[in-house]
């Protein structure tokens, strides 16, 4: 259980590091959307890994296949879209080296005792491979948003730290082509530095992810359990590094004073983003903006203490293919998370008698 | 929409500040469950109000009543559970000099915009007495726990910093009794002083409250969507006044090296916190720690600008009665909320063909 | 688990026979709709107990409070309505001489074999009185589909049968005030002198109840999972006493030809009802009719063969308050439950791109 | 929506009749269970087209592949599983005569009103090829509940009546290899010959198609909602063609008395077989017993009234391949239904404090 996210939008997603194949089912897609599958394609090739020095090496050309919810014209019928993913580069010599050691900071040791499964090859489920169906989904979603909201929605992500590297500007377009998706280009290089130094000594390193969208209407969430942040705050840490999630000033305003945690309020409701673009659990029109906190890749080098499947103490190194920073492989994910909260929450009920007509019911 | 909480222990909570009565419907719970009433009242009573300086004068007493879902001997017979918590102290005189202004920080633009609500008398379904139901139910999720884990799992949860006093130590059964639920003894005072000071200058203060769940089972949380801490994420972030959630040490390992952030793994599993009791989304036995980043009280008296809701722009003070501090209040409602994301992960189906007979399926 | 009904209108009840009380919480209803009480009270008086002969003498004013979810002018306020209504009537007497006999055709057995429940006074959940609650939601469904519909949908139930006594004709105004609610009026007398006669024996009679509902907007229901008749299959076959459900003429057509079950198209779709206004799992317009099959009352005053709960053979001959046709008081219920399917429909995601704007999203 | 079935053990099926591929995913088996997919392919067989001259010529070799939630061993790994089933005998000829016409009986005018698609080859979404992904998800839960009860719990479905001729015997085996899948060896030649006859003339047939589980534990379903006969008649009314349902006898005890109506209870619970082994929405442990009422397929050669897109009067002759009596293939339907809706009872939270360690929790 666990494989299935969203109320309106429901995606079901599948697939191991190693297994045939990876994919989703999209389920509440309305009907006469165009999905042009080039569109999927682009997200998933930002997500793809063997793009850089920082990413992994394994080889995936990432092709998704649409099996179903199409029309001759392509157009979406109203019914449950599939999309495959082919596996082409699983290799599972990296980690004969490991068989029967539990690596540290990974899921191996309570997916053994969960589920009385051996450590699996590549992390079996819990690889970050397990996040190119939800990329694909999140890449209709992104469609249907686009569509809907006639291009004006968009949703971004990019490192805002790296390690102890902080970003101080925000430069989207610069962070989509930067290898760690750096969102400061006049810190990048510091960043790339970090990173290299990391690898360097066997080691990886934590960032944070920011996520920005623009263009949301009035009234995305809804109150008490379904609150805008809780249905991001859940997505969010669905996504295997995350450790901490930020909606707007969040970690600052818990530290101050109530006089200067309010944003006034102007014609056009809240002046400012302390609170990332959310009131009382509902969007306001302002950017939407959140940070997750990302901790190192788990899966390193330098020599750790472990134990093996009999319980016995033993040494572990880690010596696949690893992304050494997961923020430029994980933002493509982020986004998606982003999307199908939004395309969920625009695809609620609507929630006044007097709005049926309006353009977001 | 988003009433009701929970895949397999579910809740449906109702209730506005000013109108006749908060409650809660849960179900799900097995058959045979001793229900102490006074369990129930307990847990009520320690998030009521009017028990300190630092808790709003609105006099409630938060009276349980139970309409259905037991036998005649008091034990819980396997239907739908209903508590009934009757409005007693709401008092709307404060609000009438507010009358058509939106108070910033607040929901009432975003319900005004999505609701085509006027401002609520107390803040309607947004305040924070819509808690109430919740910790109802959470008290009735501890009674289930306490009974499945012969009661050795713990829920607790306090101030672990009151604007910028960070407490060094944690004393849980000191916080119990501090006003500020805070958890350093040596610090309290000060934390008390400086929330003092905020209300004499009508103003209010952040804080962090610290969630400790002790006792858990190795097990809980699913991969990918239902990893524990995306239950808690979404669960938490569903309290009106978080910001940022963090799970064991989140913030600083996302600054960090690898190498640093991976707990060593021995016999018993991880041999230490950095995580926060969670690995690969399933708990690991641990001590299970969390972060709420609450951000100050929105309503000050302290004079802010905003528009009515003709679009003007007005000044508008907040004078009613509220908590300068969420922390001591919000504590039982954090408990709350993790309490049922344990018994839903307890009730969850069973996961292991051969763990069928174990105690927690 | 099992007391939450509907996918985008949800409804939680609670409440056994000689309980507290029994109510429902309401989740999902849009703002801005007024809800007359006096609504609700009318269709909860039309399931009330001790109308006439063939009902249960048992007393009930099943006055509704409703404790939330409106504004101070009457209006829905876009989240949970929580409807009380308390039991005044209940009687255990009848039930001492029961004890620790199990009733032949209740929940009696089953329960206590799930649930360790020894046999409830007055049936506990399984009673009929838990149906207050879904007529009280069904009430509210009802004003939010009048409203939507401009007064054009209406749902009616009636008896189509009783016993072997079948309705010819179908008069639904007249039904409406016959004590068993029997829909031709030419034979009612007909049936009721079939039920007294039963009722003079200690017995009781099953019948057939028909819902009518006119008025739908093409396209209610969705393919395969959510066809309407699913969702209503499932909605009936969850009434206590329901054995069959037939759709349009859907008994004669399993017997038949192709060449005579297809209603030709038109230019307003379907020229005819023998699909009962549904084609391939959604509304097409035309009246929806169905057909409920209900058992006779298992609790009858002739003696019965029986077990205790030692497991020893036992007689029992139940003389309690009870209807000897179930027909009037479920034929509300009946209604109720199609009026929650139809307006989850209503309220369910806008299924195409070019309708967003159309009256029902 | 509407592609996502059950509670706890969940498939999101997807495929249209000429589209790519048809499957399932499949989210809430427990890790452990040996999946043998030969076991899947047998059940597929059973449903597969081209069998006999009571089915559509239409080839498929409707081939299983199993994309994901296995591990190495063949043992489900906890996660979801996928399967997928190309689609080979796509053949859209029969079609073009067709188009612009909407078929009466079929999905074609309400998805067009609803969806804005025009008539699509082979019914799209509509067509019984949909329902691959539900018996290779059956097969699944078959193998699920074989282990669970020791190979002691079955499901089987045949026809007990096709057009006029009803079977009056049950031969369980007999059924498995008739062409017709007719319980009753004496009158299967009897119903062959009717059907024989309807071809001849252009025309198809009705059937009643049984279904009989044994071997179910006391306890599966639950109150009010999830009554098991509620979640069988939702299941089973989503299958395309179904128009009516009965439990147990239900169609004779709604014309009778209750005297008749309730089995006596032995120390073994109920002594008959009235209810269809369901008491209170229950099982008892007797035999499951239902019927489907199948209307006959919709698509005739002989000359039915109609419009085309634009309105317009029209004539219509179906000449596809098609079967002309939906009993025998949709029988394997119907057990996949009732074994995903048992399953999921099975997987459910367990009821009972004291019941924790049963083997069906």
């Amino acid at each position: 259980m666990g494989n299935i996210f969203g109320q309106y939008l429901k995606v079901a997603t599948f697939g191991e590091s190693h297994g045939p194949a990876t994919g989703v089912v999209i389920d509440g897609l309305p009907a006469g959307l165009k999905i042009d599958p080039a569109k999927i394609q682009r997200d998933l090739n930002r997500r793809r890994p063997g793009q850089s020095l920082f990413t992994t090496s394994r080889k995936e050309s990432d092709a998704a296949e649409i099996l179903s919810g199409l029309t001759a014209e392509g157009l979406s019928n109203g019914s449950s879209l599939a999309i495959l993913i082919r596996n082409e580069g699983a290799e599972s010599s990296g980690y004969a080296a490991l068989a029967g050691k539990f690596r540290p900071g990974h899921a191996d040791w309570t997916y053994f005792h969960k589920y009385g499964l051996l450590p699996q090859p590549g992390g079996g489920r819990a690889s970050g491979r397990e996040t190119a169906g939800r990329v694909a989904a999140g890449a209709v979603a992104r469609i249907f948003l686009d569509e809907l909201s006639e291009s004006t929605l968009t949703v971004r992500a990019g490192a805002a730290a790296v390690g102890p590297v902080k970003a101080l500007a925000r430069d989207w377009d610069f962070a989509e082509s930067d290898p760690l998706r750096f969102l400061d280009p006049a810190l990048a290089q510091k960043a790339q530095d970090f990173v290299k130094e990391a690898m360097d000594q066997g080691d990886s390193v934590g960032a944070v992810v920011e996520v920005r969208a623009e263009g949301l209407p009035v009234g995305m969430g809804s109150p008490v359990f379904n609150k805008l942040e809780a249905k991001l705050g859940g997505a969010y840490f669905s996504i295997g590094a995350v450790r901490a999630v930020e909606l707007g000033e969040g970690l600052g305003l818990a530290a101050g004073l109530g006089s200067q945690a309010n944003d006034s309020l102007g014609p056009e409701g809240p002046t400012g983003d302390l609170h990332g673009g959310v009131l009382g659990g509902i969007s306001t029109g302002r950017p939407l903006i959140c940070r997750l906190f990302v901790r190192p890749t788990p899966s390193i080098r330098k020599t750790q203490k472990t134990i093996n499947i009999k319980g016995e103490p033993a040494e572990i190194s880690v010596s696949g293919r690893h992304d050494p920073c997961l923020a430029p492989r994980l933002a493509p994910v982020a986004e998606a998370m982003t999307l199908l909260v939004l395309a969920d929450c625009w695809l609620g009920p609507y929630h006044r008698m007097a709005e049926k007509p309006e353009p977001y019911l």
